[in-house]
């Protein structure tokens, strides 16, 4: 079994309106020194076999199609323990 | 200025209905290898100061009283680059 985690985020310069809900809380609640604030979505992957390169493979693809929204959203893939 | 990253997601055995909803959509793609899917919030926070010894108590104090529902979720966090 392997596992990856595919962090999912608004690319540079797309508006981050969860980003910026969660910065004015945590200001309002006096936590001042937060220069920034994203949010975004971790999707992790439990897979029954494959190399890690394979698995990069078929998640790039599930990105592709299904995952990920290429015109706005760009994505990470790291493997866990 | 220092970047961490808060990674929430529901606890063991809370249901995760977005993460089922991911793996069938998979499923129906033809990703048949996944035995396992769970989504969950990447929270990335850029701190203008501090050392990483601050910033953490910092964040479990935010997660505490605003970034995390204790009783369905946990959280990790990790410092980037």
């Amino acid at each position: 079994m392997k596992k990856a985690r595919v962090i999912v985020g608004n690319k540079k310069g797309v508006f981050d309106p969860e980003g910026k809900v969660v910065h004015s809380g945590l200001a309002r609640l006096g936590y001042d020194q937060v220069a920034e604030v994203k949010v975004g979505k971790v999707i992790d992957l439990q897979f029954e076999s494959g190399t890690e390169d394979e698995i990069r493979e078929r998640i790039d693809k599930m990105c592709a199609q299904f995952l990920v929204n290429p015109v706005i959203e760009d994505y990470t893939v790291e493997f866990l323990d």
